[in-house]
């Protein structure tokens, strides 16, 4: 009855979700059906999840198949755990049915008891869908409507992966530029990558390069990259804002059940006050991941399961949202973009409104893959060498930068730690020790030595004073250091996808050069995917000039205010011991 | 043959130099001549030292003899190991036969062959007599003259106990004031300490008490102790002077095969400098503690076996000479006397000065009980009562603030310990982090980086300079006021003795009142030791009073040096903050 498999090739797991098999190894299918190239089994050790089509040969009726050919055919696969991946990377063309709310509905049960492999893990783009029980999957979705209103879930219909379907919204901005429908199509023989997980395949980069994007790009949309005196860079907002975040204030709903914590978020654009809650910001970000390809979307704080009510943690939390809103309307991109603008000003009681720029947020057709066509570039290609030079300086730099910050935090974190327990103890000691040999000169009545008795009991509590500034001052200067980090380390993790999309982006096109030369591929082809390339090439390093520009603007205010707090800190032990030598005047 | 002797009453060893008994036990006796009431012999455990004559019963052909009275002859007694003990202590009258030196010349093999008891603890008044082997013994002696120069040794000749010797110098004040010759011999009817290592005894105290010192004062020997704001002080030294020590510099002799350092000492009052050794100091030491019973003569910085020549040791000697230079020169009494001035003014060339110098201090007769001959007090006697009070209620203090200065010098030990390793290298870490954050910025070769890199860079070496400043820092502050505690340990170990001896001539006025009650003694005899017990009580209070007098002197003064020292710090860490910070302004 099992559908079994004889493997052909070694294959050794490279993401989660993927099992290892080695050759001539029996593994169990779920379908014959593959998706994207890839089937889900269990190998001879009992794993379970996805492993190449193309290196297993299916045992059926001793008539095995094997796959060496793409299947496009994904109907029969229950795939909707996968709805994390960007649709762009799978099916550019693919549309949702105006009936997926009531569908998905309906089909809800279907999710519930679905016992597929997990997903590729969330973390690698930063989503922040749930890898736990199916319990935990409904219970992601809290308040929210349906898991349907999720973009990108695969729905059991059928798809035309070639990308000319039925749409009557979409014009490809690739066909405009490169020429026309059988473009796309005839891109399948440029070979893919084996991996659909990988970055490059997961953002959209790879449709995209293979000219299978295609959207309605609206003049609002538009992103544009310049020349600018240090390369190109993004277009700056023209009407730049900030954001303030005040008041985490503890609210409950059903009658006190359901407690959270809301902010008080003030654009200085609209200036008028919003209310979110965590989960409000947590949902922007993934919308805003799915979106952007090859921007570095600022994390939010951590999730916390426990202690979310405590004052620590809440203030904690709101300093982390307030870093995090900094980097967002600090960006050019990103702070323009629909829904930010959405989170940032629709009104916390207009319940219809809200749920309306949710659900176009999440239906959002260029993000992914169609996120490149809004992006429009100078005339002048950029050179490919140099472009490969400067994003492996970038690699390199980012690598070091993220062993310095780790080294940073580690010291700084050991130095609190220090500072609050270690040096608060050593100077009250010494506090006490003064207070105590005071304490025996008082047992001398003598009037002459009642001032300097006063005075070293003084000197004793001056330096216990002193034993505290030492503890509460991380607050003031370590810490927030430490918040720079930890944002920083979140754009450091999201670098080496943005740079792997950038790279496979120009493998892309040497292997379309290759197959110019060797005759392979006609010319204009090979074109439109260098064009292609050259605009994700100038996203990417306008990305990373705006990177290499926060940065230094970040990091100088932080050691200045960090320099500043320890000037202050010491000034102040200065001004404590100062008054305690005062006493000795009239000792 | 040998000697032996019954133990009468269990009897515990108090003090180094006795051994413990019990009763019916047989111990074996070097001699059956007592000295001042304690016999040496070897207990049943072949333990050897001294034992009260009055326990035992000596078995002698048949008819044991029992101790029940002093006896007064010591001459078989080859006690020349007890030099240490201040003539004073024992016989009041003895004098130093004018052959002495000759007599212990040829005698002197007898010293290095002598194999008795070591002597009672040198510690005890901080004698710097050997208690090693018998190469020890004349190592000690070094290149000065032999052991006879040292005064109060004890020769084979006879003694006459009662007070009224041969001699024609002598002036007993006692007798002046008292009444006449027989009352120091009746004293004898006045119990005498059983413990003739007390310090009560040792120091003279006793023999004071029970009139049997007696000495002629010269003019410029005279001390008086008259009433201040405060109670009884010592007369202020009307031409008070202060020493400099400086220049610790390596001289050699015998063509180099010796080495030892020289200090130049530039006392005020002549403005003429000398050289002096460590030994100097150490034989003027001593020549101070015998001299006067009721004075805390400063401790001077311990001996030290190796490393004498280095730095460090030099610098600290040094530091810790010009502390009891201090401390002497203070002292109204100290500074005056006769044997200071001549190790302060005797030309360092002149060696026939200097040795005729040496050896009238070592003849000098008014020391221990002696001494007390030369204080003259107010007319109106202390309340008996006010003055037990008194030294109970510094005694406390002594306590206390023994306790306290322990503390204080732990404390402070451990702080510049932790700030010479801990804080140095938590305050380097963050500087070392900051550099290497620097290096990673380094990576990005953008010119708007490259001043933010400079300034992070030097940020790092401000924290690795402060680093450094903590770790030097405790040679400025702690250091001093650990020298300081050191002095003042000094001190607070001298003054149980000081109390001890005040406290047995309280303890004799209450015995003789109780005498003179019960019919055994003439109220006359009972007024004398009243009245010398008043002069103890005189001179020790007006010590207690100069004692606090310097603490808080000397407290006050180190307290803000230190916290001057602390501030000059801080100020010093905030200025290289403020100039790291200043590097940003540019950034």
């Amino acid at each position: 009855m099992a559908l079994q498999a004889r493997v052909l090739y070694d294959f050794t797991s490279e993401n989660p979700g993927e099992i290892s098999v080695k050759e001539n190894e029996i593994v169990t299918l779920y379908s014959e059906q593959d998706i994207e190239g890839w089937l889900e089994g269990t190998n001879s050790r009992g794993e379970r999840g996805l492993l190449p089509a193309s290196y297993v040969e299916i045992q059926k009726s001793g008539k095995p198949t094997s796959y060496n050919n793409n299947s496009t055919s994904v109907d029969a696969y229950q795939g909707s755990r996968y709805a994390n991946i960007p649709p762009g990377g799978f099916d550019p063309s693919y549309k949702i049915p105006n009936q997926v709310e009531s569908y998905n509905k309906s089909s809800a049960s279907s999710f519930t008891t679905f016992s597929g492999p997990p997903p590729p893990s969330s973390q690698q783009q930063g989503y922040s869908v749930s890898q736990g029980s199916d319990d935990d999957w409904d219970d992601d979705w809290d308040d929210n409507s349906t898991v349907a209103d999720e973009p990108g879930v695969v729905s059991g219909g059928f798809h035309d992966f070639e990308g000319n379907g039925p749409s009557t919204y979409r014009v490809s901005t690739s066909m405009s530029r490169g020429g026309n429908a059988q473009q796309a199509k005839s891109s399948a023989t440029v070979s893919r990558n084996l991996n659909r997980f990988s970055t490059f395949v997961k953002s959209g980069g790879e449709a995209f390069v293979l000219g299978e994007a295609s959207g309605f790009v609206k003049d609002g949309d538009k992103i544009c990259v310049v020349m600018g005196q240090y390369g190109p860079e993004w277009q700056e907002n023209p009407y730049p804002f900030s954001c303030t975040i005040d008041d985490p204030t503890k609210q409950t709903k059903f009658k006190g059940m359901k407690s959270y914590i809301s902010y008080k978020l003030t654009p200085t654009h609209t200036q008028s006050q919003v209310n979110r809650r965590y989960k409000h910001f947590d949902w922007l970000y993934a919308r805003l991941v799915e979106k952007f390809p090859v921007i570095s979307v600022p994390h939010i704080p951590e999730k916390q399961a426990t202690g979310r009510f405590e004052e620590d943690f809440i203030s904690k939390r709101r300093k982390g949202l307030i870093w995090w809103m900094n980097h967002m309307t600090s960006h050019p991109v990103l702070a323009r973009c629909d829904v930010f603008q959405h989170f940032l000003t629709c009104s916390s009681t207009d319940e219809k409104a809200w749920k309306q720029g949710k659900r176009k947020a999440e239906k959002d057709e260029m993000v992914g893959a169609n996120f490149f066509l809004t992006i429009s570039t100078p005339a002048a290609p950029l050179d490919l060498q140099e472009v490969e030079s400067k994003i492996d300086g970038f690699k390199a730099f980012t690598k070091k930068m993220d062993d310095s910050v780790i080294q940073v935090n580690a010291t700084l974190n050991e130095f609190a730690r220090k500072q609050i327990a270690g040096f608060k103890k050593e100077y009250q000691k010494v506090g006490q020790s003064f207070k105590y040999l005071s304490q025996a000169f008082e047992l001398d009545q003598q009037a002459y030595s009642t001032g300097l008795n006063q005075a070293i009991a003084y000197t004793g509590e001056a330096y216990e004073a002193i034993g505290d500034y030492f503890a509460e001052q991380p607050k003031q200067d370590v810490d927030p250091v430490m918040d720079l980090l930890a944002l920083y380390q979140g754009h450091l993790a999201n670098y080496p996808d943005i740079i792997h999309v950038q790279k496979g982006a120009l493998t892309k096109v040497k292997e379309s050069q290759k197959h110019v030369e060797e005759g392979k591929m006609e010319r204009q082809q090979a074109d439109g995917i260098n064009e292609r390339c050259n605009i994700i090439s100038f996203a990417t390093l306008a990305e990373i000039q705006h990177f290499h520009h926060i940065r230094v603007r970040d990091y100088k205010a932080q050691m200045q205010h960090y320099l500043q707090q320890q000037i202050s800190f010491f000034q102040k032990v200065t001004g404590k011991l100062e008054e305690a030598l005062r006493k000795y005047d009239n000792a």
